[in-house]
């Protein structure tokens, strides 16, 4: 197994080039994962390590074998240097593993219940707000996220961070605006826009049937796309002064009054 | 008036040390604000500016008098680079105020309906997660947010950021938690912890008398003095993999469960 002591090496490099930028790792169809709990939950939502980088003096090798069951996957380790040098939470975890990116067409989900509940994102500013947004659709339960017009990638480093993995766990689609809400009728979903000055509040929408719920951008809100194509506009009625609602906090009100009105998960 | 175009100023110098460090915000009862928009929330908030520090190439000086009605407030113009140097969002907004610190006791808190519905956040860790309850709490129009034990303090810049001003439009108490709980029973006070295993789900109690929601950290949840001082245990149901909540999403779904009951503001 090759031993990586210097931080010029050309491996090294190559994961900083692609932790740096969504282009590279688009052209090459990989991300780079750190940490042992992002690691298992992202093999257990299907993706495959393609090289594992761990460091001796932070993690035992066999948890590569035992725990991941990874035997047969490449790896090589990294001076606890270069380890510090690649990791963004320092020597705490030990590995760091490059890994396929999934398949996220939309003609790739498959709905395990008769009425699903999902949420839809349309181009979602912030990696903090994706990662805050599939935090919400995990805890949930939701069937899928959607996430329209989405800028830069989905496996920018800062939403794996800010999703604690469940971008893992959350059955997650792209597509542009159009695509989608085309996919949507024709999948039979009832589309609810969140807009302001809509003309009924949320929770006198019915959740039960089969629900798209959309959310657009803090600053704008959704596009004339979704508020056009929308089966019914929703809003959630404010009382303060300032009325300004961070977009994974106005989506988890809309998801969990969705989940109230059918009983909640189990 | 006072012109200022050395970034070695002791008057800058000054302000970058409150800025920095909440012992000296503390022991002068001032804190650092920028931009047009909180200086104006904050005065109508009723807090009151120590002097300004504007720039003229940037904010035309009426603005200070004629909308602001700060004529009788002492200021100081600053050179575009000063003022740059100081601003946290560069050369946007053009003007700096050195504010008092309000006043956070419990008992100055005066309810102006029959049946407050208030949050208390324990020991809340970090700034952004308090920003993100203040502006939650601004859009339900809620009476109050105690925050118990807090750690640092109140005028933490990156509070003030992420309230994105709703620090001053809504009431805040402080006190520790023994305090903040023998107040709410005082004051006659239903008292909902948020915990995890608890023996009602949140939309199964009732918010519709004077109640205090509370919730605690996301790590380790609220304390045993909130756990065994609560009226109800209540718990948000959840259905995922992670079950990874935020406190900030967490209480917006428990306050707007307590709205839809209310009826919603007006």
């Amino acid at each position: 197994m090759k031993f990586i002591s210097s931080i010029q090496n050309p491996e090294v490099r190559q994961i900083e080039h692609w932790n740096r930028k969504s282009r590279n790792r688009r052209r090459d169809g990989v991300f780079v994962l750190e940490g042992l709990r992002e690691l298992q939950l992202a093999l257990s939502g299907g993706y495959q390590p393609e090289k594992l980088y761990f460091c001796p003096e932070i993690l035992d090798e066999s948890v590569l074998n035992d725990i991941l069951g990874l035997e047969d996957c490449s790896r090589a380790s990294l001076s606890p240097d270069v380890y510090g040098h690649l990791a963004y939470r320092g020597k705490t975890e030990g590995v760091i593993a490059l890994m396929r990116t999934g398949d996220h067409r939309l003609q790739n989900l498959i709905w395990k219940r008769k009425n699903p509940l999902i949420l839809v994102a349309e181009a979602p500013e912030k990696p903090g707000n994706i990662g805050a947004l599939l935090r919400t659709a995990d805890a949930a339960g939701l069937d899928a996220v959607l996430i329209a017009d989405l800028k830069g990638d989905l496996y920018n480093p800062n939403i794996i961070r800010s999703s604690v993995g469940c971008l893992f766990t959350v059955p997650v689609a792209i597509g542009d605006s159009a695509e989608i809400l085309d996919f949507l009728k024709t999948s039979d979903f009832q589309v609810l826009g969140a807009a302001l000055g809509a003309s009924i509040p949320y929770h006198k929408a019915d959740y039960t049937r089969a629900t798209a719920i959309v959310v657009g951008t803090e600053a704008t809100g959704l596009t004339s796309v979704w508020k056009e194509g929308a089966d019914q506009l929703i809003e959630i009625p404010m009382g303060g002064v300032i009325d300004s609602m961070n977009v994974s906090v106005a989506a988890a009100i809309l998801i969990f009054e969705g989940l109230r009105q059918r009983g909640f998960p189990g």
